[in-house]
């Protein structure tokens, strides 16, 4: 192959960077063969060693794989200035400074690639991007973190406690030493921003999306859910809702029969609905080292076969209220075990217009509670009515609520 | 937008051809804001009206929505030879005479994009052949005919047979007035060709797929394995295997926990694996007249934003026998009610090196039988053995094999 070899300038070397530096050798031989050029680690930057300046200089693209905001943010800021192509992993500075990055993308015509940010190797980006460019987007729901559904699988296969499948999922190697970000739903969140983006053409940074994690999620909630046929999930779901736009990321039941309820593991899962396609479902393993640098390289591999990419324009979207947004919800309450304690709490629920969808009654004297499903009702009904029955003198502890995904499905 | 149009030429104008039309028109003012060119129908061809000389003339990319062999093969060349891109939904031409055309688009340098013709509206051609082509595929496998998916469903929820079901999904619309191709597999056998062909970069035809269908298939089969926790899918597999490739279609039963288990009713999917990816699944939809124009639509905006496609080359692959490949199986025998039946049985296996996983006897008298699942063998073996068991004077009625897939996954 006489072409000019495609210089790749690589900004990190960890876990991800060596790995991408591996499976690029491996495969050169084969994408020169696809692309006509052969791509070549020409430059790597460390903290200890290389110069960002002569990297970019002499690159035809920059693959970031540092991670965090400083100093990822300057030199990708830096290499799309540059007109260079930019190949990122980077969630928190897609999610947290993503108007300043698409902003340079599409002022100096700069490629700006990051299939890798989210779902690991399920390529949701380029899916969304390409395939349904003809598509209207309404909704792109899923399960994005792989940390939270091994944990949730794990209690309801197992029975065990959170903190209990916690250091399990330590020990296998599917949980950080510092779990915080994954457990309590802020990755999902900054993965949840960037699909927003780019489905809604729409700025949406990771402050715009509130987020609830699994931490208080208890194996006996996992378990009384499962005789209404219920599987919990840590969703991330963004919707375009009455003119406005919702992203959120919260602990979810989702019936058996739903597609995400059989992704299970370290799985993550993205489901992606508009009227012209109706649904369409990607999954796969979550972020690993050689899934990461298989999405990595992807991209890489795009830009050498795609001279430009036209970059959406994006408006800043009305964010619907939490509030006002409709969901079910399963309830626990541990009551009083005394005649009149359901139509006390049904009295509080009718009031504020929440409509009960099933009720069982379990346990006698101090183990003695409610399990209910509601009916779909604005999320403001809903807190108000718990505010209610908390103050119920027949509760023994605070009431527990999750929410419960009602949708219909095929299948 | 001041930039020309890009002018698309239009081939067929049935339900998908209208589909397209009518979407193409309501989102080309979106599409011109991404890519810079809108565009427009300005050819159509139909048996009536058109010709094609002007239209390939004037056109910027030919969408052949014809279907069948001829003319769409005549005019798919014409247009690849003419240096024009094609994009088509027409799965037979691609499995009949792929070599034919992707020569011609490699000759000629032009596109040649087909991502409607395989799984409707989910993306599975782009994805292996961009978010993949860094990987090494290894297997491609999945549910790729809505029409059988939603007949075995059905069978499994209702109890209802074979016949039954199959008038009920003509009058859904989910099978057409003559069902054969979808339910004797070749459908399916088509998809496949055009899968292992890109996964493999193999010259792989409809002809090197054998092809099994579902016609055969009784509700009993499926009550019973059902006690084995399994759940009956059509299935294609294409797989890289001792050197050579094997690509089938035959029905299979799967474990309630494979990822193909849950996807129901008329829908599709398809597992990519490669040892860099482990594994991805994309699902959805199978093809109906707006999820094809879709997916023709994604095509069209590729090929207006990339000027150009590299195709792979293509080698002739190694097919492996049937008889070398390894599978597992369902037996269902109707045997004579008396002792010592299961010994016999049991030892032809053993003497032809097939081994029993678990066995139920069911039934007295008349109704007596034997329902077994067997290790994995080399189907010649379990072919043989079947034939010493057809002849035993035990048995009642002919015996009934459908393979087991034995896969680890996780989830």
């Amino acid at each position: 192959m006489s072409a000019a070899p495609f210089r790749v300038g690589l900004l990190g070397h960890g876990t991800v960077g060596s790995a991408f530096e591996r499976l690029l050798e491996e495969r050169a031989d084969a994408i020169a063969v696809a692309t006509g050029r052969r791509p070549e680690v020409t430059g790597v930057l460390t903290r200890s060693r290389g110069s960002f300046d002569e990297i970019v200089a002499s690159a035809d693209a920059i693959v970031e794989l540092i991670g965090g905001i400083e100093p990822a943010r300057e030199y990708a800021l830096r290499t799309l200035e540059a007109g260079k192509p930019l190949v990122t992993a980077n969630k928190q500075l897609l999610s947290q400074h993503g108007d300043e990055l698409f902003a340079a993308a599409r002022a100096n015509g700069s490629q700006l690639r990051y299939e890798a940010a989210v779902a690991g190797v399920v390529p949701v980006i380029r899916v969304m991007r390409e395939s349904f460019a003809g598509a209207h987007i309404e909704k792109v729901h899923g399960i994005v973190n792989g940390t939270t559904n091994f944990i949730l699988t794990e209690m309801a296969r197992t029975g065990a406690s959170y903190a209990d499948v916690l250091r399990r999922a330590q020990d296998l190697g599917y949980a950080e030493a510092d779990p915080t970000e994954d457990v309590n739903g802020k990755d999902a969140a900054a993965k949840m921003a960037i699909l927003a983006r780019l489905a809604f053409h729409a700025a949406v940074s990771l402050d715009n999306v509130p987020f609830e994690g699994i931490e208080e999620i208890t194996a006996d909630d996992i378990d009384y859910a499962k005789e209404f046929g219920l599987v919990l999930k840590l969703l991330g779901v963004a919707e375009r809702r009455n003119g406005g736009v919702s992203v959120r990321v919260f602990p979810a039941f989702l019936y058996g029969g739903h597609p995400l309820a059989s992704v299970g593991g370290p799985f993550n899962a993205v489901t992606l609905e508009s009227q012209a396609i109706t649904e369409v479902t990607l999954s796969g393993p979550g972020a690993g080292g050689p899934q990461t640098a298989s999405a990595v390289l992807g991209d890489v591999v795009s830009v050498m076969s795609s001279p430009g990419m036209e970059l959406d324009p994006i408006e800043q979207p009305q964010f619907l209220p939490e509030d006002q947004v409709e969901s079910a919800f399963y309830l626990h309450l541990e009551v009083e075990d005394r005649p009149g304690v359901l139509a006390q709490v049904a009295h509080v629920l009718g009031d504020k217009g929440v409509s009960v969808k099933s009720v069982v009654q379990k346990g006698i004297g101090e183990n003695a509670r409610l399990v209910m499903v509601m009916h779909p009702v604005a999320e403001g009904s809903f807190r108000s009515a718990l505010d209610e029955i908390s103050k119920l003198d027949l509760m023994r502890a605070p009431p527990r609520a999750i929410r419960v995904i009602e949708e219909e499905f095929q299948g």
